[in-house]
């Protein structure tokens, strides 16, 4: 990858294979995904942290066990891992901490496993673990179409919460229908207005808990939509990195708004998320009550044209890439 | 009070005893204090809460107790009370329910006890119960010589947390520092710039907490001014009530804002932090840890006088009315 080229600078080539030190794994990746941080990687808006391959994007994988370091307890050769890094994932071999990578559910192959952390731990850590969404809460899914968002549904489905989705797309939403969420949103790109929808659809209450993927300009009308001391998790910037905001809206109705991301975790806060997750979240995929969606899976080597269909909004859920 | 007429508008008049319910007690206003919401009220932006006095403002009292309701057990005639009220302070008697009032601090005459609830409950509420300040935490205080201000001030030394304080006017800061506050900026009006000092003063990692009193155009400084996985606590809008907000900056460093104002909150929340209060405050000012700052003492007849000093940032910490 050459940033800031955009997909086109990604070129498969030959590299060291990675080193693995005395608590870390060696994978060899069967399957990564494609999420959004990867596109702005390449043309050179989220550069990878430190310590991690700055010119190989990819932040999500499944695969095997090559190799345990010295003082692994947890893995032995062969065993079947998911998980996410800070970046690398898109790569024959990467190498990460014995404690991060999560036990592939059973039942799942490669490319349905590398559909899971992102999406999952990402809609997850905002909804439950930050968000504190709970049986009855009222949510609000932002790009519900998108690989967290139909993660999301599902999480407030299992949950017992009730979801109300948005998207840009007809076509799309359609598709979110059919997955069994009854309450979607068709948002304007050059005119965003949901509110009055969301509230008549809330009692005139709003939502208590906002998944937002959009941020931009759509946030006035966000903000509109929320119940009195609600929460709104800022987890992607789609519509713009900036905002008009209404301080007043936030102070009178006593909102909360956390902004989250997991890659800019220390080492300690993703294994908590790791470790929890695997407990809590991985049977429930064995039993089939949650379900990666997969659009495509496609060839490693055609993941700049993935990318520029990723660019244009042209998926749903997720992409896959494989080896 | 005639809003939308401003200070001008006020005007003493006799009006009908208020009666008290089964559960409320009738209390003889002997002082209260000057808010800016006050301000905002006879300027017609900030109406009185539905159920409360619409035409007289005050937000604050201390006083004796004068009757009880039939189902009154913590107080009898004659008990010294203060509390917060959402209108309708500025008059010679109130009603409020039994348990939103608090024992008067020993020692405290009435002048001074009345300029306690709405500086201290607002800033305890906002640093330690909502913020989660304890002994280390670096805080950022805006309007460091407001009433909420001075009184967070006190509420960090108490608690073992590390203060910085900003505002417009060198006059004030000096008299902040000579209570004890070490570190102070001035900020320019038009050019709000402090962040660079605020991560010098913190070793380059910026604040874990902020007490926002101003809100508008400082925002994106005040931001800039976080550690991460900071919390902004958003209190007043001093200088403006929209802003430009660069949300990426709260993304990756998954700060926290909420928005919080004691005067809309149902009766529940409203006892719960007057009990907690009396608890755990009270004993801190009967023993003289905990200080109101009353820069002026004035009567009831000349609060229009005293608004138009609030309006023009003419006061230091609390301006106090007496009968």
């Amino acid at each position: 990858m050459k940033a800031p080229d955009g997909p086109n600078g990604l070129v498969v080539k030959d590299v060291a294979a990675p080193v693995c030190g005395p608590e870390e794994i060696r994978v060899g990746v069967r399957a990564s995904a494609l999420n959004r941080a990867d596109l702005l990687q390449t043309m050179g808006l989220y550069p990878a942290p430190k310590g991690v391959p700055a010119d190989i994007p990819g932040l999500e994988y499944a695969g095997e066990v090559l190799e345990v370091g010295a003082r692994v307890t947890r893995w032995r050769q062969g065993d079947r891992v998911m998980g996410l890094v800070a970046g690398g994932a898109w790569a024959e071999q990467l190498v990460t901490h014995e404690r991060e990578a999560i036990a592939m559910p059973v039942g799942l192959d490669f490319s349905s496993a590398a559909a899971v952390p992102e999406a999952f731990m990402t809609a997850w850590d905002a909804l439950f673990l930050q968000g504190r969404m709970t049986a009855g809460t009222q949510v609000l899914l932002h790009a519900v179409a998108s690989g967290v968002g139909t993660a999301a549904l599902q999480l407030c489905a299992l949950h017992g919460a009730r979801a109300i989705g948005t998207g840009r797309s007809a076509d799309k939403l359609e598709r979110i229908r059919a997955m069994g969420l009854e309450h979607t949103l068709l948002v304007s790109k050059d005119e965003p207005r949901f509110a009055e929808q969301v509230k008549t659809l809330t009692g005139g209450r709003g939502v208590d808990l906002v998944l937002d993927l959009v941020g931009g300009a759509w946030l006035p009308e966000t903000l509109d939509a929320m119940a009195p001391q609600a929460t709104l998790m800022l987890v992607g910037l789609v519509a713009g990195a900036s905002a008009e905001v209404p301080l007043r809206t936030v102070l009178s109705k006593r909102l909360t708004v956390i902004g989250t991301t997991l890659r800019a975790r220390a080492l300690e806060e993703k294994i908590a998320v790791a470790r929890r997750f695997e407990q809590h979240l991985v049977p429930h995929f064995t039993a089939g009550r949650l379900k990666p969606v997969v659009e495509r899976s496609v060839p490693m080597a055609e993941a700049a044209a993935a990318l520029e269909r990723l660019a244009a909004n042209d998926t749903f859920a997720k992409t896959v890439l494989t080896w």
